[in-house]
């Protein structure tokens, strides 16, 4: 071993000891005739000194020549310092050296390793060993560990069996884009790489595994959207013999758990909303309830004028920001700039300015008086001071629109708490979704979620209205975990494959050995999975999940430090029987 | 839930309870007016009795239809049976049934979901689902899972930290094949899947991690032999500022635990064996230490007289079988026959019974005398009553013949014994192998592992006998893990690439990152991988690995479950930028 102690070890009581540290240089500050070096290692910094008076010359000497990053080992006595560093748990000691050793040396760092660097993200990116090496990198690939950990003993406490299920599986052409992998035992096949277990993991609940959970990479070749990776990673969890309420019981248990355990957090029970209030609510299946601003729908109080924009709307909708009345013209301006921006897509917004006076002043005064748009701020809950924003236009766009706004007001006024946790179940989603450009319904889940019970019938007649036994759990505003009920029979799964748009040799073609199963004694079965890495960041109090994982790729997919993917080798492709095709 | 109870719960302290279990129908017995049904899940079985005195006839109707494998709820009372059986550990109970609902019923299936099955392994295969219900497999992931929780936990401890690496990472076409995913995102290009995370770890050491680990799937596109899969699982770790004596402690100590939790063993201090002795001595790298006969080689005391075939070997090398002077003159033959098979490849063997009255018989008594024999008996340990089996030729493939020869006798004599444990180091293993082929040193272990101090001068002139940090872990004749202490200069690499044959192009565009990397300050480091696979089925008392897989892939590679691989679209494909070469 290369150390007695780690960087982060020692203290006042230690003094006097010799000790052999081992790390590198975070800094060194040569007086001349004394010499500190903060040395660093995953543990903590140690400060060591070299001085004229108690340090050999050819030590002297040596030190003097130590760079930043520099990899060296010493020896030395555990004395008190000088002047102490409180902000450091080693702050009270130092290390008065008496034999050095280089062991590597390092070329200066394209950035500077501190918290705060200087790297931009590129840069970072590609030398991502280096990154790991500043302390919110660090931190955040520890603290991605613990929570792993924490959840592995809560579930195997809770008799839930790890079990591997296979990467190199079959593609299934719809949904997402699978990563396929050439197979040169199998000329001109191929395998896909999991987007999910989903299917092996419910043929482990026909084999009667009953409790199922792994964490688990999974693949989606996906455009990438910021802070989405080609590949992921999953808490894949499924149990048989349950319905939907044990799953949330379980899988609430597990994040009451994680919030304790790392926050302090005790949250007693956690709220549930169906899937249509969401959407009515927050215009969003992912709503942050950490703060109000809910919708207030105001079709009802604002379609009885003149105002054509409103009368043709199939929704008018506002909310009601707190404080929002004492904006300047200015600052509305822009902010109706915001949303008809591209991305958020809103053709202009009307606004209310609820006057501490108790009236009124908004940007349609011509087609409302006073009382109509009291009965806006009453259906909005806004109160003396507020600014109410409201959109209008087809539902879903104009839900869509203003939940984009209410993000960005909580946000522009700090309601987004992140050491504040506000778990959500969202209950009873769709079935189906309409796919609008092609006007077929698809899965909203996977196919294999199980309507309600008794809505099997409504499929021919009003699919969109069909309800799923599907729940998505939400922390924050995000998403971290969904699932579902399984069909657990053939029939209600042909049905279901039916109305996808699946032949009947598609569906036996890419899961016959799923419909099979389920004619050999299939229990019924329901699960979900996490996202873990959304999760660990959403815990760890961040929303990007970046710096949680150890090597990123790109938005280009790209792992810019190994520089993949890359071309490869002619043989190699004759090998796997396929040419490229540019 | 549907269930109180699981099928393993019950007791006779819970009489009289009124329960509800769900699970599997393992088999019924219908006597007319009494059905006893045996109601399985992962927990237990549990007997369900329908008695037509005390249950209503449309259940004890429903009871008659139930088949083998059929998913039941039923609702009753716990009672106390007739006729217990004290093998079962609810076997002082059974349930009378007054409440019966069919949750799924089953075809039969194709083979018995018994512990001893009649289901051939292709079968089993192929309705993996199934097979996962019988205990043998059910009861092998449920240990896998075990096993691996150890680890997690005894490492966590340790301060190591699980950090996940990449899967879609570049493709470096020395060694074994690679498993190559297109991109789409990038024209032309190609991911590779890892075989196995070393430069990720390695470059986790350069960014400070200190103690890594990951239980992580890898993967190697090779004709597969008997017990190989194409993905397959690690352990792998990952230590800064060791030396191979750190490592082997921390490895041993894991090792220790497991076997202490898992089968109660106690071994004080693994032993430790030079690479070198190990071939000497049992004519293979992981010698299975649980019994004796030892390698005696002969040269000294056979090379002396007319025996050509000695006199123009090599080596001349035997064992003592305990007990084989017994063996008829058939029974011999056999064993000739045996190490001459193209498996083996032996051209022959020569043998010495060591009769009870301290006398000799050969096979070349014409050569030897009763005092050279002696000799030979001396120098291979054989007592009274053993068989003095003798192979000569070229070095290297006479102690492989013999050691297959040692192995195969130990199986025979029942000296493999599944519940003993001896854990083994092999150490110094060299650096590079003689590809006998080609004629070119290749790394035997990998390319970044470091040669002892002192001993890369020897590079230029006999690189066969560099040795190396390298050491691994054996476990009854079985490799469980190796590892090696690494380079960490990029000077000492690049020497090591030369030797290897790569270019310097060569070796920057497959591993410019790493050697980048050791340029900002790299620390020493060095690690292990044991193979999870081997390591849970050696644990688990068997050698064979597949029913520690949940879903394994048959020789050619394939998953026969799910079919895969399998042909894609055509649109697949030109999306990926490849078409079939066939």
């Amino acid at each position: 071993m290369y150390r007695s102690h780690t960087c982060g070890e020692l203290r006042i009581a230690d003094e006097n000891k010799e000790v052999t540290l081992a790390g590198w240089v975070q800094k060194s500050r040569d007086k001349g005739f004394m010499i500190w070096v903060d040395l660093r290692d995953r543990y903590g910094i140690t400060q060591l000194i070299f001085d004229e008076e108690r340090t050999d010359a050819s030590i002297m000497e040596q030190a003097k020549t130590l760079g930043r990053e520099f990899v060296i080992q010493v020896t030395g006595t555990v004395i008190e310092r000088a002047s102490k560093n409180p902000n450091m748990p080693t702050g009270d000691v130092e290390i008065l050296v008496s034999k050095l050793e280089i062991l590597n040396d390092a070329k200066l760092p394209p950035f500077t390793i501190e918290d705060e660097t200087d790297g931009g993200e590129e840069l970072r990116m590609q030398y991502r060993y280096l990154d790991i090496r500043r302390n919110p990198v660090k931190d955040s690939l520890i603290f991605r560990h613990k929570v792993t950990q924490e959840v592995r003993n809560y579930l195997s406490n809770q008799e839930f069996i790890e079990v591997e299920t296979p990467y190199l599986i079959k593609s299934t052409p719809e949904g997402a884009r699978d990563f396929l992998v050439p197979s040169r035992m199998n000329e001109g096949q191929f395998y896909a790489l999991p987007q999910s277990p989903q299917t092996f993991k419910q043929l482990l609940m026909v084999g009667g595994m009953d409790k199922y959970f792994q964490i688990v990479k999974c693949f989606r070749d996906e455009d990438l959207r910021a802070d989405r990776q080609p590949e992921f990673t999953q808490i894949d969890c499924e149990m048989a013999f349950v319905e939907q309420e044990d799953i949330l019981n379980i899988f609430e248990g597990l994040t009451r758990h994680l919030l304790k355990e790392i926050h302090g957090v005790e949250i007693e029970k956690f709220p549930r909303m169906l899937f249509d209030d969401a959407m009515r609510l927050y215009g969003n299946d992912k709503p942050d309830i950490r703060f109000g601003m809910e919708f207030g729908e105001l079709n009802q109080v604002a379609q009885h004028k003149d105002f054509k924009v409103f009368n043709s709307a199939e929704l008018v909708v506002g909310i009601a920001v707190p404080g929002g009345a004492s904006y300047t013209r200015k600052e509305i301006d822009k902010l109706i700039d915001w949303v008809k921006r591209p991305q958020i897509g809103a053709l202009g917004m009307v606004y209310v300015k609820c006057n501490e006076d108790g009236s009124f002043k908004s940007s349609v005064d011509k087609f409302y008086d006073q009382e109509d748009l009291a009965k806006w701020a009453e259906t909005t809950g806004a109160k003396a001071g507020d600014l109410i924003c409201v959109l209008s236009g087809d539902t879903n766009k104009v839900r869509a629109q203003l939940s984009a706004l209410r993000m960005e007001m909580a946000e522009r006024l700090g309601l987004r708490k992140s050491n504040e946790f506000a778990p959500l179940w969202v209950i009873d989603f769709p079935l189906l979704e309409l796919d609008e450009e092609t006007g077929h319904y698809h899965a909203m889940h996977h196919p294999f979620t199980s309507p309600k019970p008794g809505q099997l019938e409504l499929l021919d007649t009003d699919p969109g209205a069909v309800k799923a036994n599907a729940y998505d759990l939400v922390l924050n505003g995000n998403e971290i975990g969904g699932g579902s009920i399984r069909i657990h029979d053939k029939e209600t799964q042909a049905i279901m494959f039916k109305h996808l748009g699946f032949t009947e040799e598609e569906a036996k073609k890419q899961f016959g050995f799923l419909m099979d199963a389920f004619e050999y004694g299939a229990p019924p079965h329901g699960g979900l999975a996490f996202g873990l890495d959304r999760l660990v960041a959403i815990l760890g109090g961040q929303e990007t999940i970046r710096d949680f994982i150890a090597f990123p790729k790109n938005n280009s997919g790209r792992d810019v430090m190994i520089d993949a993917p890359a071309t490869i080798d002619n043989d190699q492709l004759k090998e796997l029987h396929i040419q490229l095709d540019l």
